[in-house]
């Protein structure tokens, strides 16, 4: 099985027996000697292997000249060798028998087209000897305990070895990654592994969430990305690995901007911005704005279990703090627990008169670590209480040590989570370490704790929810295939509305009733049949924005005006587009009322098919009121997507109307995502309006085109997803 | 004149040239020891008079058995004695000339009925014996230096004394206080003064803002505050001194439980988040979020000068970081400049081939600190580039020390603002050190180093706008009165349509064509004079939401209709409401096309009148889609009003539609200012819907209501402003 593989495959990374450091380097200045340093000084109890063709011993270690020279098994190799040498040593390394390396070397994608080609010839190169690669280009691998009586590994040149802990951190930035380290270290925030991957050509987020999944030395996993190889496979691994601990990623150059610095750094193809918010969320990802909040949700979750509510209880030496962390906690989503009468009574009997008994509760300015203690473990136990945020300020006769001391016996005796803002500098450093040795986690302001505390209630939600079921309905697959096979036959790949209708008839859409007519006559007549008023649309596949050439007229009441209508419509469709081929106009039964919806697709370059839901006309182009998932999704996703955008209520029946009917627009939106799961030879895919009428009357679409691809992808029924499975 | 006397009356809060310590305790546990000692070790060279009956020497300084007894004149009290002796100290302040005193004490309005009681008994006292108040239940002050060679002052129990530096801060929190002053102790941030004015009894934020107004050693103001006793004079006068230094200020208790918490907390009346946001846009206050945010942002200015415009040279010794800044940029509304091609040529003569020379400028891992100057200088010398942010990563040959000089020196001999963002813990401490001393605000992270060169951006936008002028024109205010005074008698306080539109009529208010009929067959006779279609509305001052009782008809085609609309109307509002009184029903012109828009007004109980503007219909209901501003305010401000709601784009155009009168919608919000301005009456005015047609052709008031007080106001032309002289 493949996940297993995968993890099985990236051990030697962590926890290798004997590690050959290639480029090792007598000068201390070099990358080739700081590596080999830090492996020493790391603690790293294997075997060692210094290789260099130029020098004998380097840190009294031997030095072999390269690494076939080396007698005993190797597990894992770290190359530190110019760009132009990289490719002979990973062929070197397969035939030692290495299978697996960590280049750390630069020179590659990063470094303009000669650097492409290198690292495609480095990719082909390591698939062909079996070796495994993290980077080129990166900063290494550290593992600060590898298992139960393993050894530690510095296989990096970071310039420090970070605290042992249970975040594992892996970074698609290097630089990014050293500061990381020099901050933890200051912070005394500790981590289980650290893997600085680079340009990624092999091993990527995708091995190391697998490799992590069920690493019992990590509980958080954390990352920083800046683009993402393989959409779909990521989501599956991410939606899998979320169930068993918290992955929070930082995704980087999500703006315009920020997405071009992204191209032209790491030459990563940046997603679009929707796309990856749709997929961490439809994966139970975590999802971080900066590398503030990466750290601040890091930590909460490393130390504390998430709550199983929103309703948090403040404690505070102080009122202005207290008012600031309610405005914080609203703000994030949670609420002040309302505190029980049980608590409230047995918070009188041990505060003075002047405390605040109530949420937030204020044990005043002169509070003693005791009294602090007694209101925090009474808050906690409290039936109402999801959380605790524990507030302090530095006041005349206030004990911050000894109070660090008490609220962590408080949240050490209870599951629920408790989270601090001990506020102030030199007079609360040494409670921040007292907080940090007991895994209380503690932020300079309420702000901060408050925005942890909600990632945390976000995933216990998530966590808690069902999966998302992908359900597929019987389709007629031949009927889709012959139009997309049609149109290609003609060269083209704008589907005109008969064409698009066909297609969405295929997956169950309903339409207004409809004739193709050809001449006048034929217009009138089919007018009289469907009953007026009646819609006329010019049908021509050349022409996809038809009410820009008047195609389009509504209410039509008589006979004749439907004659008139046909001829001033070709007539007009002649002079604007006088090449287009016009296959006559489509006379259609006028829909009256309902709710008109929007529903599009496109395809995004990194996570595929990517579905869109909005309200019709300006709530889409004006006011930009729209929700995206990636396709598949199953009901559950289907509901969020109408209940995100801001004009839900007007589904829901605002302002005395009737509720249109959302079971309708959710069997819709499956549709279209089976559809587009289905078909990768759709590019776009425009419904507009569906018009939705009252509950339990179903929906119509009314208009609806599609693009399709030149040529067929592959195999149509089941798009080629690389590495998965 | 006034804001002179009240700069000079706070005088010998800041430099007194003798202090007595009323309440000076010999037990070095009591606040009566430690604000001794703090103005001992504070290094105050005034004189010193400890006041206690009990004690002879105190801290070496001879003791008072009271203030009278001191023989020679003393310039400030500072008063600790217990809540039940303050008022008698007070008086004896005043006895002995004192005319300014800190009251520390708590026991005030903080504490229940009594304390409330005896808040009062001091304002007023207070007043009587001419002696200005800061407190009571407040930290106290302290000022870092006086006047060129004055005395630095700390008169309060603070646990160290900040800083020399160009920020001066108020806070309404005393606690929140200490930890700031600890937490800017350790990062090296400066105050000059500094002010706990806890209850506010006398001297609040508008005083503070008055003093700090032409202060030399204060260049940046900072604020926390819950509450404000008097909105229109803050914004007045914040509205002045911005112009002059910015304001910052973070206001707690924004949501509704963080508002719930502040009435229990200080007793302050929490004005809504609505006005908040708009009276602090109107003045050009500059809004913090959070404490973080606040010292973000007060660091920034006092460190550096705004920049001109929004195009930010990046420069960084590391890929990622650079895309998270330009993420970070375009977020914060901020632009990564182009950087002009002399500017490249000049980047390629110095910097390796592998360095990007555009926008983020990155100079490479491998970087010394002459690179990093050079490429700094440069770029910021840059016609197109108006602010610098420089990130630096701790890699293998990075000399953060040496690059923080360099950075400082360039620098320093720029107009143009620089922030840093040198990420890492102990790698970076010496860097950060000397950033600190060379005034460059460094942050530990990209994102939070672009909000505060926004919040500069911004500053700098808003001082570049022309003042908002007030314009007024002239009204029938006879027409109004009448209209009030009629409805008094009447003992109503909501006025009806009819007498809704004479008001707005005397403001220049157009209305549809409008007949009152009081049978059937007027009805029917108005609406042929005319014209159909018709729209009838039942007229009752009882009646506010007329279509909920069936009271409005719109499209009435013929006479017959509106003979039996007329007596299905009375016979509903009879069975409906059988009290109501009936004035009959008014046949107006149906006004056809036209963007429906709402302009509404309510009254703050902190900053009174604030108007409100959005679209008709879902937009306002569903979509909460509006915008606010506190009256009065000029057309600067009412053509923002318009642009800040989403919907905008209807109004000027969305869809291929006719812009709509955008004058007229400025003019009827104008009309709206000066009508709640000069008429305290109106409680609640709503103007629903306006109907505003194309581009020059005007608006029309379809429907208008209007609830005043019970008995007039005082002066109803002049509202009056306390202290606002």
């Amino acid at each position: 099985m493949h996940v297993t593989a995968g993890a099985r495959m990236l051990e030697h990374f962590f926890t290798p027996s004997s590690v050959a450091v290639i480029g090792a380097s007598t000068n201390p200045d070099k990358v080739g000697h700081q590596v080999l340093a830090n492996l020493l000084e790391g603690g790293f109890q294997g075997r060692l292997y210094p290789v260099n063709p130029r020098a004998k011993e380097i840190l009294g270690l031997r030095v072999y000249p390269e690494v076939t020279a080396i007698e005993e098994p190797v597990d894992l190799a770290v190359v530190v060798v110019p760009a132009g040498a990289v490719l002979e040593v990973v062929e070197q390394c397969g035939e030692k028998g290495i299978d697996s390396a960590i280049i750390i070397s630069a020179g590659f994608k990063e470094a303009g087209a000669e650097g492409v080609e290198r690292e495609r010839q480095l990719a082909e190169l390591a698939r062909r000897c079996g070796v495994r690669i993290v980077g080129p280009n990166c900063l290494g691998i550290i593992a600060t305990a590898g298992r139960k009586g393993g050894s530690p590994l510095n296989a990096s040149f970071a310039p420090g070895m970070p605290h042992h802990g249970n975040i594992a951190l892996m970074s698609q930035s290097g630089a990014l990654a050293t500061a990381l380290i020099d901050w933890s270290l200051q912070q005394n925030i500790g981590f289980s592994k650290f893997v600085s991957f680079g340009n990624g050509v092999d091993v990527g987020v995708v091995d190391l969430l697998r490799a992590w999944e069920d690493d019992a030395d990590t509980s958080v996993i954390v990352a920083y990305v800046e683009g993402l190889p393989d959409g779909p496979e990521f989501m599956q691994v991410a939606k899998r690995v979320a169930r068993k601990k918290p992955v929070i990623i930082i995704k980087s150059g999500s703006t315009q901007a920020g997405a071009r610095a992204v191209s032209s750094h790491t030459g990563s193809l940046a997603g679009s911005e929707q796309a990856y918010t749709a997929a961490f969320l439809q994966s139970g990802v975590i999802r971080a704005h900066s590398v503030e909040e990466l750290f601040d949700f890091a930590v909460a979750f490393a130390y504390q279990g998430p709550p199983k509510g929103r309703q948090v209880a403040v404690v505070t030496n102080a009122g202005g703090p207290g008012i600031m962390a309610t405005d914080a906690l609203e703000r994030a989503g949670l609420h002040l627990a309302a505190i029980s009468p049980e608590t409230v009574e047995g918070l009188r009997g041990g505060l003075p008169p002047a405390s605040n008994l109530y949420n937030p509760i204020d044990v005043l300015g002169d509070a003693d670590a005791q009294r602090y203690q007694f209101a925090a473990k009474l808050a906690l136990e409290d039936q109402n209480v999801d959380a605790m945020l524990a507030l302090l300020t530095p006041q005349a006769v206030t004990e911050p040590k000894e109070t660090a001391e008490g609220l962590a016996a408080v949240a050490g005796a209870s599951q629920k989570p408790v989270l601090a803002a001990f506020m102030g500098g030199e007079a609360m450093a040494e409670a921040k370490r007292v907080l940090a040795a007991n895994r209380v986690p503690n932020y300079p302001y309420p702000e901060r704790a408050a925005a942890a505390l909600s990632a945390m209630a976000d995933y216990q939600q998530w966590l808690q929810e069902p999966e998302d079921e992908i359900r597929t309905i019987q389709v007629d697959s031949e009927a889709v295939e012959a139009v997309f096979a049609a149109a290609r036959e003609e060269g083209r790949v704008n589907l005109g509305e008969t064409e698009a209708r066909e297609v969405l008839r295929a997956y169950g859409f309903k339409f207004p009733r409809n004739k193709l007519a050809r001449t006048p006559e034929e217009a009138a007549r089919a007018a009289e049949e469907i009953g007026f008023p009646v819609v006329m649309k010019i049908v021509s596949p050349e022409i996809m924005h038809k009410s820009d050439i008047g195609g389009v007229r509504l209410g039509i009441q008589d006979p004749q005006q439907a004659q008139d209508v046909f001829e001033l419509m070709m007539l007009r469709a002649r002079r604007f587009m006088p090449d287009a081929q016009l296959q006559g106009v489509s006379v259609q039964e006028m829909v009256r009322g309902g709710r008109e919806v929007i529903i599009g697709t496109s395809r995004d370059p990194q996570f595929g098919p990517v579905v869109m839901f909005g309200l019709g006309g300006i709530y889409v182009e004006v006011l930009k009121d729209v929700s995206f998932r990636v396709a598949p999704f199953g009901e559950r996703h289907a509901r969020k997507m109408i209940e995100e955008i801001r004009s839900a209520g007007l589904l829901w029946g605002a302002r005395g109307e009737q509720p249109s009917d959302i079971d309708a627009i959710v069997e819709s939106l499956l549709a279209v995502s089976q559809l587009v799961t289905e078909y990768p030879d759709i590019v776009e895919l425009d419904i507009n309006p569906l018009k939705v009428a009252e509950a339990g009357a179903g929906a119509v679409a009314v208009d609806a085109r599609i693009t399709i691809t030149e040529t067929p992808p592959g195999d149509p029924k089941a798009p080629g997803r690389p590495g998965d499975g």
